[in-house]
């Protein structure tokens, strides 16, 4: 008998790329002073949260009673919020969900793993389109998924449906979209959601059951050119999206998010029962309590983002100008650089003698480049400027 | 293609008997008045939080950091959170734990997924000793194990070792324990638990692999005699304390807990990993940042306790005076009464009748009691009295 899960002691020792460069960044810095090292792994908000959603907490902590503030809610949460939730939504994107489609979460990782669990029976498929967030293939393969990759668009950083078409089959149980897209600070465009949206009715018809669209959307919010993030419940009926507040409103650690069911869902009830049930089989027992009366009071209102906006127009046009090449990020907070040789890994590490830290780019399904996490203070943007060059410099 | 997956279509349709009281509760309170229902179902604190809990989070709020205060944290929590529970335990329990021995996690329903899904592999054996709380039965199953029962000790409601005995064999992984117990209120004594590790220690040797002793202590400050509840790593190496603060500090909407690892276990840093990993694979980022920080300031405090004392006395007291027969709880917010009838569902639908919410016990492994949550104002208790004579009597 083993002693523990192999598989799950694998996940826990070997950590993702990204949190060893960011470990890597705290002990680095220990040694030659934070100010020196410039580090770009982490996705992790630099902007304070609103300063109504402090005011809120500290409101709901002086005026509402205790044992219901920190009380249990509902396993799928309060209805009020809910309700709040719901109806956001309709006036925001105009899609007709109700209080009984909504379900909070701790966070976005939650929202996914429950909607994959709820879906997921052994043997089916969910794809992911490059580049992807790297805990897709974990959260997929722990519902028992097997996980498939469209490869990327090296081009416009869009979807390349020639791939798409040739990974969906009649196993495909869930297609994973992710815009804007972390690594590429990419939107997927009206033209390219509506032909995703064609393809997938296409191939529901020809295998006769539902391929199920997970939007998953924590960035939704983070758009600096006015772009369009089409929403994709008005596009196709079988549509489930995950939500996060960590990045709108700056709240990462506080683990709170939700799941949408889209009504026109054709099993729309059974689904909503299985999130239930997986919510509850994962350990779910509600979405942090007062962080639910929180957020539904700050629906629609976001941390103020400008200093992303000003962090991609620095961080993009001093990289192009030095003559990296960089895919135009319209939003979240993550520029993709392509790496001057072919092995990501190998540019990383010679960044890393710089005290540059750039996330190589083959856990995302994308090998070639290298992510770049501009949620930092501007100022160590500039300060890393000579680095950069120093760094392309040494490929000439 | 199944659309969902049924059997989490089924966890989440199905609602435990629990909920379903509850919900009935509401409902019925909303058609004759919330005074007139004496509802015991549910297992929600209704004593509020510590005043410095509150303090503390205005004080974290107003002085620290908005970015770092509800930023990510390690996986496993803030290194500070953890040395602070890990001092804790050395100090009240003389465990010689250490930070790296801590996962922080959202609460006991979490500390129990994550270290099963750690745990286990496809076949292994979780064993719970009756009567237990259902949700274990879920929670072992969904990480893959085979659940297995240990029948009751009716007598005093220790543990009946004949049938424990029975239970365990080479394919046995780890046994849940939990003193005080969820729904008897009783504690495990000292003798008790001494004579279970005897055993499990036994049989480790005869199997030739751990037995991990999995000690579920979401009630461990609530007991009302001076009552000692034994710390088990001191008792046996192989032992995973799962933790949660939702009784003790009367936040159980907010998800905070830990799990603690005993360093006695021999692979103790591979199952260390593999909670980490479980806890990635089960979408659990971190533990709610805040909220981390606000338990460490609060290590060893308690709300007011004293209300569950006055109402275990006063309801245990004049039920038994009224002739029902009860097991006397040490500890915990419950009461377990013996059925006049052998159908304990029986008995429940006829409470009902009277407007008293009484859990029937078949779900928890024991048939033939039902189950009062008394974490109630001291005034329902009190107004409830004549129905639950009204009950007893009907049985003449």
């Amino acid at each position: 008998m083993h002693t523990v899960n192999e598989h799950m002691q694998g996940l826990g020792t070997v950590r993702s790329v990204i949190r060893d460069l960011f470990e890597y960044g705290l002990k680095r810095a220990s040694e030659v002073g934070a100010e020196n090292v410039y580090d770009y792994s982490l996705g992790n908000p630099s902007t304070p949260a609103p300063a109504s959603v402090e005011a809120d907490m500290l409101d709901l902590i002086a005026h509402e009673d205790s044992v219901s503030l920190h009380g249990y809610t509902s396993a799928q949460g309060l209805y009020s919020v809910r309700k709040a939730v719901s109806d956001d939504i309709r006036t925001r994107f105009g899609a007709e969900v109700g209080p009984d489609d909504i379900y909070m979460t701790c966070g976005a990782a939650a929202s996914l793993t429950v909607t994959l669990k709820a879906l997921v029976n052994p043997g089916d498929e969910v794809v992911a389109i490059a580049p992807f967030f790297p805990e897709y293939r974990v959260f997929s393969e722990a519902a028992g998924a097997v996980f498939r990759v469209a490869e990327a668009d090296l081009g416009a950083f869009q979807i390349n449906f020639d791939a798409l078409s040739a990974v969906l089959n009649a196993r495909t149980k869930a297609v994973i979209v992710n815009s804007p897209n972390n690594p590429s600070g990419v939107v997927f465009r009206r033209e390219t959601v509506e032909k995703l949206c064609a393809m997938l009715k296409e191939r529901e018809a020809e295998y006769g059951h539902p391929i199920f669209l997970i939007s998953d959307e924590p960035y939704r919010e983070l758009v600096y050119d006015g772009t369009e993030v089409p929403y994709l419940m008005n596009l196709y009926d079988d549509t489930v999206v995950c939500y996060s507040f960590s990045k709108s409103l700056s709240l990462p650690g506080e683990r709170i998010g939700y799941i949408a069911v889209s009504p026109k869902i054709r099993e729309n009830r059974a689904l909503y029962a299985a999130v239930c049930g997986a919510g509850r089989a994962l350990g779910y027992v509600c979405a942090p309590s007062m962080m639910q009366q929180v957020v539904a009071k700050n629906l629609g209102k976001t941390s103020d983002l400008s200093v992303y906006r000003t962090n991609r127009d620095l961080l993009y046009n001093a990289l192009t100008e030095m003559g990296y090449e960089a895919v135009y990020p319209d939003g979240a907070f993550y520029l993709f650089v392509k790496s001057p040789e072919p092995d990501a890994k190998a540019f990383s590490e010679r960044a890393k003698q710089l005290d540059l830290l750039l996330v190589p780019s083959d856990s995302f399904g994308c090998p070639g480049y290298v992510r770049l996490a501009y949620c930092v203070k501007t100022e160590m943007i500039r300060r890393s400027l000579p680095a950069f060059r120093k760094l392309i410099e040494s490929y000439r």
